[in-house]
């Protein structure tokens, strides 16, 4: 099931996105943090081991929650059952909102970035990874010679934007590509300063020790973004 | 040679390049202008219609200045022959750095886009396009079939940075790949503010009487970028 897929995707998600998210995160003591797409709660357990005074996760998943409930001990944190489109919450009310490969799951994106904004502090953070773009295009995976070997990955309909059928097991998730440009034209076009544009790849130590991940580099997987909502002038 | 190149090359630098610019330029009323690459002057004579005060624009090819010069009667452009990472002006002295698919040739993207900082005045704009990693990663161009159709566009070698050989037709110009993250987070980490990144791509009214450009919508060709020198706080 699903669980065992990210356990195994530790490839990806251990090696290149978790890393890469930590290294751009804030500063987290203190700090009420919005975990949208939260999984089985791994990112909301690590914030609050980094000092975050409360956490706030869902998921679309009720199996995921459920597991997450299971999983969690600890009364700052608080799982809900709700999708990131219809996701509520106080304005102002979040120091940081995190999400990780969430996103290319969600059909409006502007919306959701306006909802992060309203629900930002002034000066509050929001650090996202996504699929990449060259990535979400064209999934058809890496064009191969006879004996199976990569011989580059193909892309095409780049500036078609919208739902991709995926070969994914779970019935029903639907892909959704963007530009690079919507990406990042869309928060600054609500108000956020972007701060950083990440394409993580693995340091070449990790690449020494995990040849399985040579792909990453040939081309990028993953985008990060980090971007700030203004502070209010003092 | 590359005026003929240049002109029919209008496919793309006409139909996609030029307009994107000028859509993304501030109003040029009375402002101080620097053009890194300005060719045959074409955007300089541009700004000044436009209302630009001066414009001072290089290039790194005599044969390009030298026929700027015949161009043009006007005691407001000053063509100098330079290259980028060579040219050197006062502190502070410029409104507005536009450059075009030039810093794709240039090694020190880094030194440039200090230099470019330090010449804006504060609030002061860089405004500049290059070919798109995308396209700059593995420039081997389209896989076809054997009918010669363009079956996709190979990307590969993203990560590993630096010069690519050309089969450009000029001796010795070599271009220089970059990542998106190094694009962006190179103007970032420098103190500018992005405002917009663009990936153009023609209207669809363009695409209908243009088939040939029909490839710009399967990959992107260019990059855009837009970033502002903070103004003084009051």
């Amino acid at each position: 099931g699903y669980r065992t897929l990210r356990e195994n995707d530790t490839g990806l998600n251990g090696a290149l996105e978790i890393p890469a998210m930590r290294r751009l995160l804030p500063d987290l003591r203190g700090k009420a943090v919005l975990d949208l797409g939260c999984g089985f709660g791994d990112f909301a357990r690590y914030a609050r081991a980094q000092g975050a005074e409360q956490v706030i996760a869902l998921d679309v998943s009720a199996n995921m929650i459920d597991a997450a409930r299971a999983l969690t001990d600890d009364p700052a944190i608080t799982y809900r059952h709700a999708s990131i489109e219809d996701c509520t919450t106080a304005p102002a009310a979040f120091d940081l909102t995190v999400s990780s490969l969430a996103l290319h799951y969600i059909a409006d994106y502007p919306a959701v970035v306006q909802r992060v904004f309203d629900s930002l502090k002034p000066g509050g953070t929001f650090v996202f990874s996504v699929e990449h773009p060259v990535q979400t295009a064209h999934p058809v995976g890496w064009v191969r010679d006879a004996d199976g070997n990569r011989l580059h990955w193909p892309l095409d309909h780049y500036q078609q934007q919208g739902a991709r059928s995926t070969s994914w097991f779970v019935d029903g998730m639907i892909k959704y590509h963007r530009t690079m440009e919507t990406y990042v034209n869309t928060l600054l076009d609500r108000g956020f300063q972007l701060r950083h544009l990440a394409e993580p790849c693995p340091p070449a130590e990790v690449l020494q020790a995990r040849p399985d991940l040579e792909d990453t580099v040939r081309r990028p997987p993953m985008l990060i973004l980090v971007a700030t909502k203004p502070a209010k002038r003092k």
